[in-house]
């Protein structure tokens, strides 16, 4: 495990969102995982912060809003594809993704929340702030395109309180 | 003018924005820029996004919520702190922070919005969703040492409809 500066494996960590989709995590009983291909890593109130966006309707809403915590696991050197769809098409009401499913839930450092064992990246988030976002001033093509049904996502600010690879390659391309 | 993705200069953005500071601006009679410090660039809704945050008290934040479009211009050679200060501590009521004062603005390509033409980089925004943080949420200590007069943020949520560099090394160091 190597401690990274977030501020040099943000760039990575959304491309690989944006194209391709991380694991967000949150713990339960069991914990649940899903895809997520929006978000944001920025800075704010002195402290790394990332936006997670998560529609009401999701079994991931209620377990984040019950713990508080998330991580975000971004796989390096193995794609995931196949788990990335999983986690992304199937519900943890329904079945539980940690289990025959190619993905392994194991502790964090800081938070609750559990990584994904076979990404090389991860972020771990404990929530300082959520909300939905704000349908009365959002740009009408977005609205109809995204939310037809009106079921806006709520954004989840976590702080960073850790950034680190587990990939020592990766690492090593990365690290200060 | 060089094009760029904005994936490859977000980690210099944030790191220059969290560190330095990076212009805001927007377009008025005459037009304003202050320093932002905190922000996040990300992806939401199929498209690059760029979330800054205003206080209300900002002479910025009515020209803003008016324009429904900002530039983010950041610093690259040329370090522009004295610049930098004066745009974080004086207000656009008082004084024409683009006369007199080392900053020139200059036409953007697709917004009203100018941009600093001293900069090296530039990121502008269409907004497509406001609205301010949550307070009912918010982490008690940030609240506290954040807004004790419960000033809050409001975020404008930017679609990053240019970006590119004006700065030719730091275009040839960053494009594609």
């Amino acid at each position: 495990m190597k401690e990274l500066n977030y501020l040099d494996v943000l760039g990575y960590a959304t491309d690989k969102m944006s194209h391709a989709g991380v694991f967000l995590t949150v713990p339960g009983e069991p914990a649940n995982t899903m895809t997520i291909g929006w978000g944001w890593i920025g800075y704010c109130w002195k402290k790394p912060v990332f936006v997670a966006a998560v529609r009401p309707q999701r079994h991931t809403y209620e377990l984040i809003k019950k713990a508080g915590c998330f991580t975000v696991s971004v796989p390096t050197g193995n794609e995931l594809k196949a788990e990335l769809i999983m986690a992304g098409t199937k519900s943890g009401r329904d079945i539980n993704k940690f289990e025959g499913h190619g993905i392994t839930a194991v502790p964090a450092q800081q938070v609750d929340a559990p990584i994904v064992k076979e990404c090389g990246l991860h972020f771990e988030c404990r929530t300082v702030m959520n909300g939905f976002m704000m349908g009365d001033t959002m740009d009408q093509e977005i609205k109809d395109r995204c939310y037809p049904q009106n079921d806006l996502h709520e954004l989840f600010f976590g702080e960073i309180v850790a950034c680190y690879a587990t990939d020592e390659e990766f690492a090593q391309k990365y690290a200060r």
